[in-house]
């Protein structure tokens, strides 16, 4: 059904459908949505009557990192909160190609800076990311580190992109499956995000990081993915660097099926992995 | 401490310090422990007070298919059945060099047999190994999907060691770290193994099989281990071929850190790990 649709004309007309998708589930009633700006940058929280004020999850959103917003992963990052009895701030951070490397990461290091003068506790926070948004999460960690930020108790990183020079060998074993995700699209996007970077850059690619001292990850991938081999080296990478990694292979789940979940069980499950994995790192 | 132990000096040194190694353990007071033949394979129940009886979990001992036991282990898949409330039937495969490659496969295929023949639900059994034990499990699970064998729920694998050609990155990365598994070790342990049979059979090195219909799996791995690659490509090939993965890397253990597990807190949270996973698998 997704790999049949007409490609998109352009850049406008990808961010209204990522949108569109995220809009068309109603968000459950219980859920409060107060938008706020996080040191300049558009952010908003949600909060289920489940969550500790406590508790906190940073949330990145995915879309290549030329579309995707608030509205695109409202509903899932909101489940995602329930299930971790945690609050979330989702930021809308810069997109490119307007606003390429390293905006968004900068924005992403405001955001953590507003719940660090807030108050929030490190060691309640996860940060959290899909696609794009995943491999924004690792590159924030590496730079909170190498600046001596407090760093988060835990990161889940769904489907993740962390490699930008599209080297991984289910690029072409799983494009058959993949109805969403092609290498040529890939290679478009880091164009516009790279704008000239070294697509081997660790804070663009950040399987090519030294992962060392990062927090305990949580990685979700489909096996439907042209981007499963991302997640599987960033386990490698990120285990053999010491950090504490769970990954979990979905069978036949595409890429950030997380957004589905009202109408998919996997979904739903995936996402209670999620929660009970962010509550046992926050003690 | 352990990497200072003077080298053993032959094969029935090396089964003796295995033996012993287990032996050191008090079993706790309250698991039994039946011997039994398991269609001629030497084999023995443990259970403990928390077992259900439907629940079963066949375990194949580490010791590069040289060496271990049912000394050698029996705390630990007690202990593994307790967090599961499983029974656990652990076998005496045969060992090389007396009996290479594939002595070890039929007496595991012989010990399911057993569990066929006495009843026990295909989904109430999880298969599982440690080190030559977690690939010979894999193995086992190619076998009975290949002769149509019904096969268990899921299959936790504990370092497992999945390629005799010995091609993993970590086998030089890691052997500064490893304290116990290096490379001309395992070489020798591959040759009493395969005894002439190609290195990159599918049934003595699976990451080489076609994983296709196997059931989930709870692969466990340690960061300081030269095997740390084999659990990395097993789980990228079985997620490749739709299965079920879950794949955790745990900073800093060493090989087979649950032997440990009295002493060792890492090894008493993986146990309990396995536990919850092999509880939720079985519904």
């Amino acid at each position: 059904m997704l790999a049949a649709r007409p490609r998109p004309a352009g850049l406008a007309e990808r961010r209204q459908r990522l949108d569109a998708l995220g809009a068309q589930y109603r968000l459950p009633a219980d859920v409060r949505v107060v938008p706020i700006e996080a040191n300049g940058v558009p952010a908003e929280w949600t909060t289920t009557p489940e969550a500790h004020d406590a508790r906190v999850i940073l949330f990145l959103h995915g879309g290549g990192y030329i579309s995707g917003s608030l509205t695109s992963h409202r509903h899932m990052i909101a489940e995602a909160g329930r299930q971790a009895r945690a609050r979330t701030l989702a930021l809308a951070y810069r997109l490119a190609p307007e606003h390429p490397f390293p905006a968004a990461l900068e924005d992403v290091l405001s955001g953590y800076a507003l719940l660090m003068a807030q108050g929030v506790e490190p060691e309640r926070i996860a940060i959290a990311g899909e696609s794009a948004g995943g491999g924004l999460a690792v590159a924030a960690l590496i730079s909170m580190r190498d600046k001596g930020i407090p760093l988060p108790a835990c990161a889940w990183l769904s489907s993740p992109w962390v490699d930008l020079e599209l080297a991984g060998a289910s690029m072409t074993a799983k494009a058959p499956v993949d109805p969403l995700i092609q290498r040529p699209y890939l290679a478009e996007l880091a164009r516009m995000y790279l704008d000239g970077t070294d697509a081997r850059s660790p804070l663009v690619s950040p399987m090519h990081a030294d992962l060392k001292g990062l927090p305990p990850m949580l990685i979700q991938v489909g096996s439907a993915e042209t981007l499963l081999d991302d997640a599987v080296r960033l386990a490698d990478v990120a285990g053999t660097a010491d950090v504490r990694v769970t990954l979990e292979i979905w069978p036949e789940m595409i890429h950030a099926w997380h957004l589905f979940h009202p109408q998919l069980a996997a979904g739903r499950r995936a996402l209670a992995a999620v929660g009970a994995f962010i509550r046992s790192m926050m003690g």
